[in-house]
């Protein structure tokens, strides 16, 4: 049996808690402080950015992930990157987790931290050593929400998602997790933050094993504006709150399942609500030779900027979707291609006569799929991207990131 | 003595010829057909898309290239691509081709095809062979921007740049070129259409082997959106007619230095005029460890849709700049790298206070100078790109290219 949606977020697993605080470190005023703390100590693993300018809370918290020793927490804050700001930078970082840790009664090695907004500021350090010592931590569905809503920056909305599965000896478990995501949105190797919770019982070596694939066929199957940040970063802690023997066997399966499937829902909140978007734009690709040729050509069309003005101008423009496929780098034979704007083929090869207001009123709904068969294997992938506004270009001239 | 500008374009070389003409293709109307006469037999080289959708008139210049014999004319039209058109496109361009090879007297296989506009649609061959039949030749300066004005899409102005220089035994001789860009441009080992004319006498191979080295540092640096077209070619056409024996030695390097210049006029008059564009963005990297190293991250920093947009807004936002540069696949050290928009050093391994009105004041121009250097060895390249604007939005969400 697979995953069912619950309500809430990264509370939603047992014994984890979180709490949401003010440092101003956003100029817009507002809660812009969370700490993400587990009961007991958690395995953890993670992903990060493949920008080479890395923020300083990246290499911290890789730092502290390769000891491969347990997590207790996890600090994260919005208005401020952290990023290119040096080795003091790095001081500020530690300061920040070394509070939290005091706050949480652990080593600061246990402690994670992550940081979102504009690039090369300093952290507001005094501000935040007051804040985090004082923090209230709950376990309610409504904190998580308030915590996935002090993440954002220019995101329009929290996103957050949990399920819940059973194991083959019936035990229950449950993941949550929250995203933000908006701008400068093009992960390679890892993604926007999130930040995601179980209190299966499963193992760190275990955990890194599951997580990648996880975070492959979702965020990084993700762009708004294919720009990589120096800050993406996804955690996830495991506490073994369910109970029970650590995963093996099918029990890995069923879990890697549901983890996927929460990142895959916070994936798609993150490209629906990108900077100035309208659309969320879903590019599926069959017919690869293998499912990563397929992932890179759906990241490619889904990335185009004359695909996404296109959606925006609900133009059934087929030739730009071809056009992205044929420059992804993945070998392809145009003569075999099919291409679909939903359930309308408009191209097989040569171009199909085709019914434009029915592509149209496709193209104007609020999740416009395209589809492309190679007919070349049985490789296949999905990436989630959204339209191209002048909204985009207002909120990017305007706002300094 | 390095090459000095001449007026005109590609007919300002000695014996060749232009005819333009209206075939009904451009839906707006207009002048949409160029055929390009040498007065006798020319050595050519070109470069085409790496976009593996390839046009049907990009398959057939290269099945002809590929004889390497010589070439008598390049036949051009504006208002259709004849890309994903299939084997009933490529007799549409053969016949075409037919066409301009009896109005040249000559052989089809030494004439040259290409094609720019809306991917999927089929050409008006009866209107074309038509026109082609009866066009008229000029030299004149007129007739070579008539040809360059003929072959634009959403290019606000022609581009056409010509120059002379002199061999090392004193013989003239001239280059002139024209091209056409504007939208769906990010060349990766060729471009958006080019034409250029030479009266060097140079045969075909060596050619080919001074027209990619400019290529590369040229037309492949420029990106207005980041999508690479299914038709972009680059054709050279070198018929002698300066006199003289074929060059070798150091004319070789008087005529690749005077080749890349003409190409380069270009590919910045492209960047330009990108859709919607108020600025050109000039990217420099020095200190990298190898040229094309420095040309990948100017390329991956003038093609961000948040560098663009920064300038936009004249948001002198370094670290999208140094964002970019870390993602653009080539290792660096930020702590070494120096980032500086204009005469105003911004970064410099950690952030420097600037004088933020001098700096917002270059932002404005209308060429915006970025730099950076990596300190990391003697590499340098340039890459050219524009701002993003709510009207490249308007112009791709109305438009059907």
């Amino acid at each position: 049996m697979s995953a069912a949606s619950i309500p809430g977020g990264i509370t939603s697993p047992l014994g984890f808690s979180v709490g949401i605080g003010e440092a101003g470190i956003r100029e817009s005023g507002g809660p812009d402080l969370v700490l993400l703390a587990s009961d007991r100590m958690a395995s953890a693993a993670a992903t990060f950015t493949t920008n080479q300018m890395r923020a300083a809370p990246v290499l911290l918290a890789e730092e502290s992930l390769a000891t491969g020793g347990p997590t207790r927490g996890v600090v994260v804050n919005a208005g401020c990157a952290n990023a290119g700001t040096g080795a003091a930078g790095l001081d500020d970082a530690r300061a920040v987790v070394a509070a939290a840790a005091a706050r949480l009664g652990c080593g600061a090695g246990e402690v994670l931290p992550a940081s979102t907004g504009l690039i090369g500021s300093r952290l507001p350090v005094g501000a935040m050593l007051a804040t985090v010592s004082t923090l209230g931590l709950s376990r309610s569905r409504a904190a998580s929400t308030r915590a996935a809503r002090a993440i954002m920056t220019t995101d329009t909305r929290p996103k957050q998602h949990a399920v819940s599965a059973s194991l083959a000896d019936g035990r229950e478990f449950r993941i949550g997790g929250m995203a933000k995501g908006s701008g400068m949105i093009h992960p390679q190797m890892a993604t926007m933050l999130a930040f995601l919770t179980t209190d299966a019982p499963i193992d760190a070596a275990t955990l890194r094993s599951l997580l990648r694939p996880a975070v492959v066929r979702t965020f990084n199957q993700v762009s708004v504006d294919g720009d990589t940040s120096t800050n993406d970063t996804v955690i996830v802690l495991a506490n073994g709150a369910a109970g029970g023997p650590p995963l093996t066997g099918a029990d890995m399966a069923i879990f890697a399942d549901a983890l996927e499937g929460v990142c895959r829902s916070l994936a798609i909140a993150i490209a629906a609500d990108g900077e100035g978007a309208e659309h969320l734009i879903e590019v599926t690709v069959s017919g690869a030779a293998t499912d990563a040729d397929a992932r890179a050509i759906a990241r490619t069309v889904a990335a185009s900027s004359l695909v996404k003005t296109a959606v925006h101008g609900a133009d059934p423009n087929w030739g730009r979707i071809a056009a992205a496929a044929g420059r992804s780098g993945v070998r392809l034979d145009p003569e075999r291609m099919r291409v679909c704007i939903g359930d309308v083929a408009v191209y097989d090869g040569s171009p199909l006569a085709f019914d434009e207001r029915r592509a149209r009123r496709i193209l104007r709904g609020a999740t416009v799929p395209l589809l492309l068969d190679l007919a070349d294997g049985t490789g296949s992938g999905t990436a989630w991207g959204c339209d191209l506004s002048a909204a985009y270009v207002a909120i990017n001239s305007e706002y300094t990131t």
